[in-house]
């Protein structure tokens, strides 16, 4: 007896291996399954090649002929460079297909299944939905929204601080964490820090493990202060763009132009989130990691713009009610306020833990 | 082939059901075996009653000949109630010892051991050293030190603060990390607050669970602000002391003294938490809850008075540099002058982060 999870589960942890690999499209596995027996398997492997679907068709050959097919997101129904899945289905004869999520691009959502419906083909959809959604999640909110997936790295402390009262802050985590954080950058096509910590760390903001693909970096400055001479105008290992306001000092922009530096002058004396993101979205950004100050952290939490926060707590405690706590800002006024997190995971990596979670939007 | 550990395990499992019923003494387990055989098995019940050791060699009777005896703290030495164990095991022939730990107390450490080597009878030490510790943290803090063993505990979001800006903290945590909390006040024979926290919040502090012991309040009050209303003074569900300092009000001593409160004046123009520990310590108070507000938290953890910290962490985030952290105070000066916890836990409780670890005390 066939149960769908069982190859669900396969076809998403199938996807799953190709991750960076894919962008901009998402991942996607497909499983097909005759008389008990699987007959094809396939993922997408890259922009602009075939898709899972057909993979896992050209495996099967003639045993595609009435057999089920699990695939993680909903045939396309689009003519692209490899033409509409879902009409690719019905020539081969399958009767059944089992689907994790419809596609999460309104303008197409349903189509494909309504293809197959059409042809007399059963559609199941909605098996192991959330595992596909959470690979995708990238992929999803870009596609929807056009604007990057946000997710709010923090290094902090037990008690909530990114450094003590006289701002000393190395290290707070330890070097299992910091690794993986360079991970993160990897998988992340931009990530944006503030003014502020450009002058203080100096950062290089690269992923500097083997085979790292570096971020674009990006850096919320309203005046144009960033040094000539930091890594991030120097050193080469990857594009950096600057937002500025109409405040900015234009010999500085001058200078940092003929550096190679992209400097995005925003509507208004300072710097909202929103004209960083719509920006970032219109050049094709899907995914935006922010490692920054407790003031821009905070305001990308009063905004509502994190998609996912990732806290590397250390297992220690600084004290003292004037060194920074990792969110700045006002903060919300009643606790009921407050924003909660879904999907909490909490995991130990190196002495410290891991918590991540989702923040739940609010309304209005 | 017996193993060591088996035997040990069992002997602490065996007295940890007994947490709480055994005060002043320590929970003590012990199992002997003879030829692979379990012959005996006891636990110390009561202050005033037999010793495990006892209990065991009773249940064994003539099978103590010959048998190995584990024993998760070092047989006593001195004639007590019950007269040495050392001895008694020494009468009824057993072979050789197994000890989890020795006995906490500097003036008598060893004695028990010595006595049975010296009777010929082979003795293994250090056997689960760590879970017998872990089981006796409160008996072990307060016989070498004759002050109390102090849990400090938090409620707090995930970035660390105890209320919003607005000081709104109502509720942090879940439900079920609330019941727990009663259940820690229940644990512990007394429970310490500040001032503040009793003018704003007028807390009961009492064990809210079926058959809840409720702890000796505490609170901290340099001038005898302490309403005469509040619950700590009119509900008679506890003994209330509240330490002050010369600066008292003598008229308010009176009134509350006439309402069976113990006033306690230390020395100084300030409260130091070495004269509470050090006064309920001389009352044979073993253990200390910390249920106080960001300042007391802070003096608390600066002095290095905490054993353990407990961290009811709920998933939410207030944000705000002036919301209140869980501590305040003025915290360390350098990253790397930071306290480390030990032993780190996390669990899950409702829908809570449940977080514990013992504070490292730091030299000098």
């Amino acid at each position: 007896m066939t149960n769908h999870s069982f190859y669900m589960e396969l076809a998403i942890n199938q996807a799953k291996a190709l991750k960076g690999q894919t962008d901009p499209n998402p991942l996607v596995g497909c499983i097909i399954v005759n008389e008990g027996r699987i007959v094809g398997m396939g993922s997408h492997l890259k922009a602009g090649e075939a898709h899972a679907e057909i993979h896992a068709l050209r495996m099967a050959g003639e045993h595609a002929k009435g057999a089920t097919v699990y695939v993680t997101l909903e045939p396309c129904s689009h003519y692209g460079r490899t033409g509409p899945c879902a009409e690719a289905l019905v020539e081969a004869g399958v009767s059944k297909i089992v689907v994790a999520t419809l596609d999460p691009n309104p303008l197409v959502s349903g189509k494909g299944v309504a293809i197959l419906e059409k042809a007399g083909i059963e559609v199941i959809t909605g098996i192991c939905e959330e595992a596909s959604i959470q690979m995708n999640e990238v992929f999803n909110k870009y596609i929807a929204t056009k604007r990057p997936f946000v997710t709010l790295k923090i290094a902090s402390t037990l008690d909530g601080k990114v450094a003590t009262r006289t701002l000393s802050s190395k290290w707070i985590t330890s070097e299992e964490a910091r690794t993986e954080v360079h991970q993160l950058r990897h998988q992340n096509m931009a990530i944006l820090t503030g003014i502020n910590t450009v002058v203080e760390d100096n950062p290089a903001l690269t992923a500097r493990i083997p085979n790292g693909r570096n971020p674009i970096r990006l850096v919320m400055d309203s005046t144009l202060r960033i040094p000539l001479d930091c890594q991030l105008v120097e050193d080469n290992q990857a594009e950096t763009w600057v937002f500025t306001t109409s405040n900015y000092n234009k010999e500085k922009k001058d200078q940092l132009e003929a550096k190679g530096v992209r400097v995005i002058i925003l509507k208004g004396e300072q710097i909202h989130p929103e004209g960083v993101l719509d920006y970032v979205g219109e050049k094709g950004i899907s995914s935006l990691l922010v490692e920054a100050g407790a003031t821009i952290n905070a305001s990308f939490m009063e905004y509502q713009f994190v998609d996912k926060l990732i806290v590397y707590m250390a297992p220690k405690l600084v004290g003292g009610q004037e060194a920074p706590s990792f969110l700045g800002g006002v903060g919300v006024e009643k606790m009921q306020e407050a924003t909660n997190l879904d999907g909490l995971k909490v995991e130990t990596i190196g002495t410290d833990l891991k918590i991540t979670g989702y923040p739940v939007k609010k309304k209005g």
